[in-house]
């Protein structure tokens, strides 16, 4: 509701789509044109007010979707039909690739199927974790193809929504969504058969950076709580803040703020000057690396200040915007699993370091 | 409700009050007269189904304030008033110490006031954290003083049910409360004015163990979920239970689950066989080392197990109850907060261990 | 030298290869017959003199050994040959097994031979880290076999002594050797062809407790030593004892040492009991928890007391005898490495872990 | 010896005083001008090689002193006497701060005096922990004075070397020192009487970084030791580099390197852009992380490297220079208590961000 006025205002002011590049297809001008080093800046700007990201239209989701459509939508309709009305912010998006029955981590497993019959083809499945809102197109992935599923097709049967420590995750959300013999036109296949692994690899962009300075803007926010509660309350005799355990947590949170934020921003200087291959050793550890340091930074925090980092409000206040916003202190634990755990990524890195070190020695 | 049923047969097996001495009173049978130690392992037991501290009276809270009335009640009509029904499960009770306004961890900062005003102590205070359900008796702290106040009694005004991490953590609960001129009879007054800090000092017995050993139930069935899910999946060519980082996750939580164990049950022998006095370093040290163990064993399930651990549901099942309850994953978290930070129990076993060097040099 | 004079006072006084059964054989009485919980709680006592395990014939490799031809010893002659000779603390043995070529590990890397010729076994193989002084006498080891090599045995060349940290590691020491086409007779096999992986299986005796018991008595002296600094020493105008943070490290280190001695004692407990295959997990668990316990203690130990931890001595002090022993604050570094890294006991413990888990669902 | 032929080839090819400005003084050019940013660059490659800081003398010590010298050398005589020796690597210098009896981290703790003689000043105090070599030249400190005196004056007395971890940190070394009565002339006092704090805060520029780089260097070494031994090695049918512990043991190794060094670069940078006071809460920190981050990566690759990184050689190699040099394992632990511990640069980031935090509510 309220975020609609904002975004009027928002896209007057030309800050709309600040994720995207400047230029324009088809009379529908794209983004700002910032590079990935100055969005980085913008996202842990947003952090600091959770509606802000779909104020500026550069909610979850919805920005790597449109960065796939303009990378790898195939025809003029399929941009026509997503990419504008996403650019717009009429519609929303969700992706869906995690399924309930196999470690989704490893593409390899993945059982949906999408078989062509005649002008159609025919997706079957069963997902999970898709996120969703008001779910109106969906990309499948299969044995390495992405298509675009409309989220109204027949067949299409949204299970139920999850929630995550109890929270539905709002305004994102996920859904557990079956997919029985959904006949779509060919014409919404991604790139190709049998390439959506390669959409999957350019499918880093912005959402990466944005998670992780998110949870840099949290942990900062969490930092100054710190700093403000403890300068105002007395234990054993002595301000909080004039204690060394208190002062090794700010500290070291401190640190490790610092240490994450300049990793985030290589990544970011690296993905602008060499692209998200090249990138990819510093993509892979902000991955491990941010979600960690919102953990640690963050519970040191609610050992002090406890009241405002743990939701803990009078009953009647919980309504269902209240209760489905996830508490920004769970927020890093959830994205030390969701888009690849940390195992994963760390598999990734070593990877590329042991490559790295065999071309060092050719 | 369902726990009515399941109280009678458990009274009637003779498994009620099981934390309680074997010496009856009045006419009224107190308990088991379990050891510490064996009562420790009736916890871990316990904490496999989260009614079963109702099921046979030991739920936290009311377990400590029927030993206090035990050790410290004053007169006879204070044992008829209070323990009896809660020796019955008839009433329930809280305690309140916690205050907003200060670090209630530092007892000295401590601002409720007790003042005697003719037959009656004049009670005035701002509490939060009181744990309450159907809330029917209290106990109020100031300068070394404890008092009983009937909810009831003019003046105790219930501002809000709290909630933690979102959740009520029902059945026990927390809510902030308000003593504005509470007259309460001068019989009310435990043990006698001025003498609160003995009471707390005693008041260390199965509390303390109850919790520690409901987290290692909790952490034994994060491992047991663990072993059970990474047998069935498979990653990258190679069951989970094969892999050397998931053995490990394994392996140190067995360890650090094993190690606790052993604390604590060390800790109710020492309460056994010398008293809560000489267990003080013990009992510290369980109050730090559980809920951390607990913390850290259930991470490294959530990254495995994440569906059973982290309460996931569709909403329509979401009633008042399951909203309410915290979940396992949450507890260690809010343990190493509760009843005292960490940091508070650290410094006390430091101060004792000092103590203890000095001593051994005479 | 001096440990020849109180070796024989221990002698004289009973105190004698604490670690052995009681029973006699040959007329030469083994030990003590302390059980092995017993045993745990004297090696904590004697780790605080480094002398003493050689003063009591306690000393690593040599109580291993003894226990191998206690049990494994085929015959009389083996028996009368080595076995009398080190209970009278006469002769020093050593164990060779690590191969400088293969991860020694997983045993069955191992590359060295032994094959028969006529009446000999011809032994072939290039081993270090067999702990050496002394040496008269040798075990070796090839696809589950055992045989005793005298040291003195044409074709066994001690290429060199090792260090560890630059030092020799006195009083056992460790060396690099080369057994090339080593003849020794038919009766210095121990307990049959192929059987040697038996034999490993059942050396897990005291060696283990004894490593343990020592790094907690290190561990404790650590902690002690900073206890002792931190009450003399002031900075920013209060002693370091009443400092937030030193506090946190005296506590946290009473804490690990407190759960490693009750693990150990357990361990001990289970062998005693029901022997050292249903002590398994106990006895991998140790192996690991100690000397991380150590390292850790003895590293916030260093941070105070570092003068007193860390060798620091003029060099003329710096005889051969000083220089050689391996410093108290490395041992727990080298005890993660030797006798099998952490990482393959965790492994072991995770197996262990999945095999009751899988039994207790039967 | 040998690095004497080095030090001419570099003086030669302008590779001298890298750390030092470019203007020249008295005909003394003084260095080669690059910022602090290019110089750390130039430490990490200097770190692979021990002998390199001397080659192009840009020793620790000397570094520091030499820019005390032309930073706060109040005269022509100091200069011509001490700094420009220094500049052409004739001489040695040390630098005396840290006293046997105090908590010298806490400056105010200092006890040496300097008083005030006629024509001269009289030097009293009790050292240690001076670096040294051939040591000529030394300043003491104390109440906020900095004094230059001569190594071979009267009453300066060399108690003995110091070893660390056993070792003579060979070259700096380490040394104890009396001074007793020792007069110095009246044009040794550096920068004025009682300023001598202000040359402390001043002395942090290519030092710390130095320190950090060097640190960075031994860890990539370490990691490149891990990355090529791994990939040869085979346990469990598996080769090592396979493994998901090592997978995760050099993820996390990169992680950190990379982490640390991007920090080490902006605190060189801030020191180059805005001087060592608003760079202060950077150097602080790297101060802490290096040396943090050099001791885990290290000890993850002791765990499969061991035999290069822990001294390992035959007892017969052993010279006085081998034994001497401090191992490169062994430097971050060391560095973690050298300048500084840990837990007085903690204390610092922390009082610098409440400071910054309450200037931001302003």
């Amino acid at each position: 509701m309220r975020s609609c006025v904002l975004q009027g205002k928002a896209k007057a002011a030309g800050l709309w789509n600040l994720f995207m590049p400047k230029e324009s297809d088809r009379g529908v001008k794209y983004g700002t044109g910032l590079s990935s080093l100055e969005y980085a800046l913008m996202c842990e700007e947003m952090s600091k007010c959770p509606l802000s990201s779909e104020v500026f239209n550069c909610q979850a989701l919805d920005t790597g979707n449109m960065e796939v459509l303009v990378m790898y939508g195939s025809t003029e309709e399929q941009k026509c039909q997503w990419l504008t009305p996403l650019l717009n912010g009429e519609i929303k998006s969700c992706f869906g690739m995690t399924e309930p029955k196999v470690v989704s981590s490893d593409a390899t497993n993945i059982a949906s199927s999408i078989r062509r019959d005649g002008d159609h083809y025919v997706v079957n499945g069963h997902k999970w974790w898709i996120l969703q809102d008001i779910i109106q197109s969906a990309a499948t992935h299969k044995q390495h193809s992405m298509i675009l599923v409309p989220m109204d097709a027949l067949g299409v049967k949204i299970i139920r929504p999850l929630s995550v420590f109890g929270y539905l995750d709002y305004p994102a959300g996920h859904a557990e969504v079956l997919f029985e013999n959904v006949h779509v036109p060919l014409g919404n296949m991604l790139l190709g058969e049998g390439r959506g692994f390669e959409i999957v690899q350019g499918r880093l962009g912005p959402g990466r950076i944005h998670h992780c300075m998110r949870l840099i803007g949290n942990a900062e926010r969490a930092l100054e709580m710190m700093l403000e509660r403890t300068q105002n309350r007395v234990a054993f005799g002595k301000k909080l803040a004039a204690q060394g355990t208190i002062q090794q947590d700010v500290a070291k949170s401190r640190i490790e703020i610092e240490q994450t934020r300049l990793l985030v921003l290589k990544a970011a200087h690296m993905m602008d000057n060499y692209g998200n291959k090249v990138a990819a050793p510093e993509i892979a550890m902000i991955k491990v690396v941010a979600p960690n340091m919102a953990q640690n930074v963050i519970d040191r925090a609610i050992q002090v200040v406890h009241c405002k980092l743990v939701p803990f409000r009078p009953t009647e206040e919980r309504d269902l915007v209240t209760i489905s916003s996830l508490p920004e202190c769970l927020l890093g634990r959830l994205l030390r699993l969701a888009d690849g755990p940390d195992e994963v990524h760390l598999r990734s890195i070593s990877r590329l370091e042991y490559r790295k070190h065999n071309l060092a020695k050719l």
